[in-house]
């Protein structure tokens, strides 16, 4: 039977007389297909070292993917014990361009006993926020669910809501009868929250197949404001710990305090010597390579929706810091942040000593333009300057002997440059057109995530291009207990997908 | 039979052909009936909570004392239940001085696991110091046992080694024939390694009793050369608990780093302020109140062995603080020490985190003339006037949003104001007279120790004049595991007992 009228069928027995509209008139016709698909997958553990699950995950993506007939196969690393990523791809005859859908189908680890009414990989429904007290709800046969409930399981929002709006978009293309503007490729990842380790490997193996005018990484959440985003970078990241010494052994405070080093109070000087009392790093160099933001990326933070008073208020801030910046000027920024500080004991356990060491971990992010190892170099030459012998390693005899200040200083692994894409790329207005021609809103154009993603990698390994397209809800608890994904955000990222499948492309 | 009679036989049947004509010689005589008497005294356990066995120490010290006709009994506490002092009296007709002797029989807790080839409470003997790789021996009956030997057990030192010395020398006293030049009496407590809590109550209770023109405190170290030394004051101590706050919750560093204030860079920058680059406190009137030293106690702590430069040698310190001032006359000053600083983690366990809070402990050591309510009133001061809005307990969320800065300063229980005698006293000055008749070198007289012991209690209960003459070898242990008296240091110990009961009291 041709394939039209196997649709005509079954689109009778749908009960749909017509084809839909729109992409939004599919996704109301076919709600609870859509959600017992995303169920399913829901219910699959995928912790990326969990192997074995990991490849049941990527089997399931598989036949959601054959069932679209998108020619799926799983793309192997070099180590076939890595989790594999499932490729996908719908050719369009005479398309001159073509865009690859990213998304991960792995997600964080996550203990049940911390999840409250339900566990990770058994979604349930909730009426609404269970920060809000909404209780679990079972969707009526029949009845479209309420938009504002909530499914409750790990990767719901991060990011198998990511692989689920990208496919139902296909889906929905299908029903209406349109093809994508592009060629369009996916690739669903399965180790992103592992640190994607494997990533470039399958990314270099694959290269050819992988060449596109730009990945859309439909990962993350949306704006705080609920208004969509278009994200256009990251920043980079890099951990560095610094260790001070004081004498060989715990020495009573009586005794010898204020006459042995403190090695506390050392360190406590030292990091007050690396920012000023705005918040500003005073490192020499630290903004030096900054690549500064262009005038459209200026216009496009002016752009968009204030949130800092919002913010303090929520988080019990009276003052934030960085002068008259505000919170979108300062992630465009290089930063440098006291994870935590370790020195002997304090309260019910802490005893008159003077300690032998303290140790910080500070994390740096990064913007386009700065090197990791060239900032972490930044940072141990301002330490030098502070009068520190600077090691890598424990402090020998002799260096204690030789040395009144010593230090420290080890990178920790990990870590990568910053990313970022320019807004004013064809590709990138074309995407922005696409999502704010499903948005009531003006679509916020944020050059750079405050956070850091590796999308560095597929810049280093087959200069690709990037943009992000997050559609989760901002509260989604991601990476926690009780991730939860917005049914709403799910709709619209329907339709976010399926705009930028078909978008015209702008010259 | 006459007593005199008595001794004459007894003295027969030990073999000595008469009176021993010196301290020293009557205890090379008696040497193992001493360390027979030390050694069952050290195997009962002696931790102050262990009711039963403190009674049982308190027992075995009233056999003691009643064997050598010091009249004992205990001196309870208004409650019951806590550790008896056991007190005794050699009175001596005419004499128009009372001298009280003090040690403690109660000690550290201590981890058998934690101790090295013997457990607290079962003493053995090492040829020498364990650190030092000396193996466990056997004192051979009727061999002298080589000076050099150490007994290892908890209390061998702190303090049943003052007990033992303050004993033996009214033992050796009687065999020499000779009266103290002071009616001497004994204090010997069951509470010091606990704080004390039931001192003053005890003190006070039997004020008549314990009048006197001074007290010596048998307890603690001899200086770090080997010198013997008179100590005529400790310094005061009071600690005090610092937080600081950011944001009501853990927020990702980067998405909100630098731009949310971080409470552990706040903790560093306000610890910073405290002090200058040389350690000296730079907190307003921390060293107003210091009564300052006198000619005699600055002679005395230019005639002290320097000790500083083999000191540093050994901790591995290159440079310490106090500018061109050395350990000595920094003891002899008020100080601030930062007993530790906890904020979120570092190393393995950090996460890119904008911690919530950082603490920080700081043990504020007092000298005469400071009183602790106050010092800690000039640190919350100080506190202020860096911004912050000061309380004691937790901030609402309306104080969160009022201030900027935010800080809970809790004083933490216990401490105590220094103590100092003056050295230029005639007791003080006989004390000296009387240690230096017994030691080949000078005398170390030290103003003051670094560290802290509650003798204010003694000031404040009955207006007693405090000496602290300690006898333990300096590298003893004390309070850790593999505690140690090195035999020489008991030796010495009774002679210095001895000679104090002996002493020419000047006018």
């Amino acid at each position: 039977m041709p394939l039209a009228s196997i649709l005509v069928v079954a689109t009778l027995l749908t009960g749909a007389v017509r084809p839909p509209a729109s992409v939004r008139e599919y996704r109301q016709n076919n709600e609870a297909k859509i959600l017992a698909e995303f169920t399913n997958l829901l219910a699959i553990p995928n912790v990326a070292s969990d192997r074995a699950n990991i490849r049941r995950n990527a089997e399931a993506i598989v036949e959601m993917m054959q069932r679209r007939g998108l020619s799926p196969r799983l793309l192997e690393a070099s180590d076939p014990a890595a989790p594999p990523a499932v490729y996908g791809e719908w050719t369009v005859p005479g398309a001159e361009r073509t865009l690859v859908f990213y998304a991960h189908y792995d997600g964080q680890p996550a203990d049940p006993a911390e999840w409250t009414g339900s566990t990770p990989w058994a979604p349930v429904w909730r009426s609404g926020s269970l920060a809000a007290g909404a209780p679990v709800v079972v969707p009526t046969p029949g009845e479209p669910v309420d938009p504002e409930w909530r499914i409750y399981a790990r990767s719901a929002s991060d990011d198998k809501a990511g692989v689920m709006a990208i496919l139902t978009a296909v889906d929905a293309l299908h029903a209406l009868g349109r093809k994508p503007t592009a060629s369009v490729k996916f690739f669903f990842e399965g180790e992103e929250e592992a640190g994607s380790p494997h990533l470039a490997d399958i990314l270099s193996r694959n290269r050819d197949l992988l060449q596109s005018d730009a990945w859309i990484v439909c990962d993350g959440p949306v704006h705080q404001s609920g208004r969509k985003q278009v994200v256009f970078g990251v920043r980079g990241d890099v951990n560095v710990d610094v260790t001070v010494y004081g004498a060989t052994r715990p020495l009573h405070s009586g005794h010898y305090g204020n006459w042995a080093p403190n090695p506390a109070m050392l360190l406590a000087r030292l990091l007050t010597s690396m920012k000023d009392e705005t918040g500003r790093v005073t490192i020499a160099g630290w903004y030096d390579d900054v690549v500064p933001l262009s005038p459209l990326e200026r216009r496009s933070l002016a752009e968009a929706p204030k949130v800092d008073d919002a913010l303090r208020a929520e988080l019990g801030i009276a003052r934030s810091e960085g002068g008259s910046k505000d919170l979108l000027e300062l992630i465009n920024l290089p930063s440098l942040n006291v994870n935590g500080i370790r020195s002997a004991d304090v309260g019910d356990a802490a005893r008159n000593v003077i300690p032998t060491t303290a140790t910080s971990t500070l994390d740096l992010r990064l913007v386009k333009g700065i090197d990791r190892e060239r900032q972490v170099a930044r940072l141990v030459e301002h330490v030098r300057r502070q009068g520190y012998h600077v090691i890598d390693r424990a402090p020998t005899a002799e260096e204690r002997r030789a040395h009144p200040l010593v230090a420290t200083i080890v990178q920790r692994g990990g870590g990568y440059n910053a990313s970022r894409t320019p807004m004013d790329l064809p590709v990138s207005r074309s995407v922005v057109e696409a999502v704010q021609s499903v948005s009531n809103e003006a679509v916020v154009r944020m050059p750079t995530l405050g956070g850091s993603l590796p999308l560095v990698i597929f810049e280093e390994s087959i200069r690709a291009t990037t943009i992000v397209v997050p559609i989760a809800n901002y509260d989604n608890n991601q990476h926690a207990e009780n991730e939860n994904l917005r049914l709403q955000n799910l709709w619209d990222g329907i339709e976010i997908m399926a705009a930028i499948m078909t978008m015209h492309w702008r010259e």
